[in-house]
């Protein structure tokens, strides 16, 4: 239902951009599980504005207040609610927008959907509500721990350039974090530095793709029909503002193969059935078979440039709009720890729910 | 929970390859709508088996039978049960892989998953679990077109065969159904015939891209956050069988492009805010602006090819695996009702959550 | 969502008192579970209509047909879809209702919810659709032998005469079943048969109460705030027609009692904490505490009487109906393996969610 | 799922007792309604501790922040998250609990559900959880306000004394709120402070049933089967601490009447058909027929007692409790806030659930 996600690991998330306070409540996580509150900040951290750049420079001083469910650093099995208090009140920025429709903006579908809408920034539509999900995600990925699975995400496209060969075997956090745009390899980092600088300096914005790699997940979770792990995954992915696509494994390049290359061929490794390829991206019939999940998420351009765009308000007068000050030219690159929190709830619903059947 | 979809026009599917029967009930149809049931009968007879020589031979007589939910014609609001007889019982054809878990098939997972799998053919893997779907899909169709909607999906791909210029407004099913892979274009079917022969000679199979318009769809559908309606439709189309990707408007390609390209700018038509281009799919924030939905789905080869597999068995010995009989060349083809069926089933759950706002 | 009842082991019922079919789909079950047929057909005879004089001779030879989910005798963790098809069609009976909504019936109610009504007999309200219940929670109940789960439903109160000391420790579905009032106490079941032999003779009906006992529950199953189990059971109790009230434990007489009558202090029995008195019915916060879960539920009589009414149709003009045929003139009666039905339901959806945290 | 209820207007709790804060997200309301956010806070106040001498003079000053959803005293659409910061941390009083299970208190089960408990006072289990329902159910109350409806809960009973002939379609709340046992008949309201005093000097504590009037109703809320708008309340009621019973119209009573007695004959008054008595509490085949919604909920006496209790430990040593401070004598005075939120919250679910189907 809308504001919430998941099935058994629920994350209800609340907040407009200017309302007193953002967060999440997190229910149905697993009782006992020791908790690192420093973790949620260092990935609240990750997805702030104003980390480089390459970033919108907008001041959001983001700190986590655990209202309950926690004791002791041990989660009680509870919901556990978190906020972060709302502290950038810009509202007189967002004024000239009240009777103008930002163009690829949620302003008009909104106010369609509610015939109200909040006073100022994007209210739920707006970026910050991905701040609950990280809260969520994070938590998730203390729990997943335990059980060895590992998520790492990253931009393997900006616009029209594309990392090859990235070794997903070796790729971790702190690789990915040694990039300004989150790309682990330093040839494309650079290049899509470059990119970026330049469209930066047209006043334009940028699409990109963001990949994501699970590692060690055990087989057996997802669910046969509607519940396919990637078929979650999918809704997760296109819940996350500006995403436009995705694709598991071999994604929409399978549709221009044969089922001779496709298909991923069983192997017997140290006495475990494995998979000598991996164009199911790990997920066979909805269902992990123990390979690394991989899926690509397409991010389309920040809608809000600087660029001046003749667009109509809502009396059907043409209006010439220009974004102040600067904004995040590449969505995508604030984007990649809500793919890994994401994906770290849907992974850990599956796992709780396959729990119930063969007690993992 | 998997084998249930959607929030108020609740779908749950039920019945394996070679259970006694399939079907769907189908809960929180407004009352009083009338069911045309023969409309249910010519969309499940599209998505049949041995239609023509471009898909699988195997003979599938299905009959739907309405059990309850419906009298004289008419929904009465309570739960609509609906039952294909499974008749086509070919239990020994499968005995061969109860050893062998066939490469990008479900066999592995679900085995994994459960500790116990239908003895023979798919189980709830089968392509006879989409019945369900297009059961409820076309009750939903019914009721949308009470609000004007039309749902129209086509093969816009098939290898590396793509159709270009397809015009998303005079396409109707007619013309889908006069192609036999179902793609619109007369130019651009015959080379995907021919493309098709060629991999049925081969004993190998084709992926596919799958694309759908729907027409009509009043503003304000979908929801905010977790329940975008892009994002529920893409875990409709990515929990299809066979399914690896989905992509709305722009989608992939937006990642491609900047902001001052992808932006769709506001217009006024008629005393109507409308948008130049459509690049959003008629989506932006998650709810809809009122411009056609356009969507893609990517489809995989069938993962059963007539070509020789070198794969592993349950005990890690080489197995040579080789389909028998014919299959579907490409499972995109039989798809296309599905898709539409899952788009409406979206869709009409999104406008009865809206109804309850403004009286739609 | 009203047709669907639980969170994990989730059944949807179906049907109208005539269309051509009533069942159930259940969703969630565990894989792997010996499932025997023949105790869904005895618990089914044990609610058909007809048993005895004591119950209405409708002829309802109601017979389950299996179409998915088990297999050679197994769960397969698939839905398991069951249906019943409808033989005793006499819609005859009821067309002088069409204009007339029968006093404490359902007839007017569903007429201002959906502004339709089947044309005849209860549609939904009709008592068929309990079958669905029945054949949920006997697959329920084997899943619960198999952690030694046993519950045992009685009529304990018919009009004026409360059955006393009833040993739940001894009773048995074979006891119950020896009266033909469904009451385990060989004295109150032979004042209970006069009173009934009395209301028959009145062409009137009579209220009773139905209480459950559920042994070698384990204990954590139940939840803290909303689905406490007790709270569920209340559900799932008050939503079997012609119930009245729900009470657990001590229940509404503990609200003429002082604390240190009705707390139930705890001892030590073979190195286990448990309780000396059980006026917590089990439950204590919700949640299951290794006592028997013991309660009652009230049912009015039964709303159809051969006396004649006078009452008003739908124009408002005076009408005297009077029920033809016999009719059950104590519904509580056949509701009992109702009751163990959707206690079944309830404890093992509560079973499987705390599978999730403890491995049980 | 637990801590959340309902299925359009949700209500998701959360906070233990000495958590930093308690309170609710409550999702699905209305946009565009008008929250006067005092009425939440003299709600609130009804609730709260130390109001007068028959309940505990617990000091706790609970006021309401909003930090989402509602902007100029509107509702946004969006999710509304309230908190109650906890003040009174006293986890000293409750260090003797940490090896005793308090009788008829939840530690115990607690301990064996999660295998960890909040380390002091009740967690989840504490009548803190309350403030999220109150404020959710004082949100519900003013939507259904707009429609013509109001919620009147009163204590019936206290012990043994029973308040007869209480007018139901006269009582408010201000007639409530002028008796100290919030009895409104003075006479019956005088034996209950005599009752309750007897009660506080023996130390002990009382049981008590808590009445509730629902007016102006429209006809046609409520679902035919499992969600009946009596088994939504019966859940709603049982989930509130202490509750043990449940009844609506003629409740437990019925079961003692015959079919003649009970049933509830049609007249036409003022061109709108009504019933001339009723016994069904305003639900007929649990949806609404028009009449006032008529319901009782029984409290057992508050679990903690001044008396001193000799009952076992963990280790089951004998050990004697005697409760400090003063406690509630009577819980149910404090629930009748609580108990018309849950009625609220309850109609207001089955309203927007009704308002898809005939526009209301």
């Amino acid at each position: 239902m809308d504001n919430t996600f998941g099935t058994i690991y629920r994350t209800t998330t609340f907040g407009e951009s200017h309302s007193k306070g953002v967060g999440a409540i997190v229910d149905g996580c697993l009782p006992n599980i020791e908790i690192n509150e420093s973790l949620i900040q260092k990935q609240l951290d990750r997805r702030k504005p104003g980390l480089n750049k390459f970033t919108t420079p907008r001041n959001e001083n983001d700190s986590a207040i655990i209202l309950s469910g926690i004791q002791n650093g041990k989660t009680l099995g509870t919901p556990i609610a978190v906020v972060v208090m709302n502290n950038d009140f810009r509202a007189q920025d967002y004024a000239e927008f009240s009777n103008t429709p930002r163009p690829s903006h949620a302003d008009f579908t909104y106010k369609e959907k509610f015939g109200i809408v909040a006073s100022s920034g994007g209210g739920r539509a707006s970026a910050r509500e991905t701040i609950g999900r990280v809260i969520s995600g994070t938590i998730a990925e203390q729990v997943l721990k335990t059980f060895g699975i590992e998520i790492v995400a990253f931009v393997s496209q900006i616009g029209e350039i594309c990392a090859k060969n990235i070794d997903e075997n070796t790729i971790s956090r702190e690789i990915v974090d040694s990039s300004a745009v989150k790309c682990p390899s330093k040839k494309y980092s650079d290049l899509m530095e470059k990119e970026i600088e330049k469209t930066i300096a047209e006043k334009n914005s940028i699409g990109a793709v963001v990949s994501c790699v699970c590692k060690n997940v055990p087989t057996g979770l997802g669910n046969p029909v509607f519940d396919k792990i990637d078929a979650l995954l999918a809704q997760a992915m296109l819940s996350i503002p500006a995403a436009k696509g995705f694709e598991i494994g071999s994604g929409f390049s399978s549709s221009k193969t044969k089922g001779s290359q496709n298909n991923d061929i069983f192997i017997m490794k140290n006495g475990v059935l494995k998979t000598a390829t991996n164009n199911s991206g790990g997920v066979q019939g909805g269902i992990t078979n123990g390979e690394n999940i991989v899926f690509n998420t397409a991010f389309k351009p920040t809608a809000t440039i600087g660029l001046a765009q003749k667009t109509a308000n809502y009396d059907g007068n043409s209006v010439v709009l220009e974004g102040k000050g600067r904004h995040d030219p590449c969505v995508a690159i604030r984007a990649v720890p809500v793919v890994e929190s994401m994906a770290a709830i849907v992974i850990l619903d599956c796992l709780l729910r396959q729990k119930m059947v063969n007690n993992l």
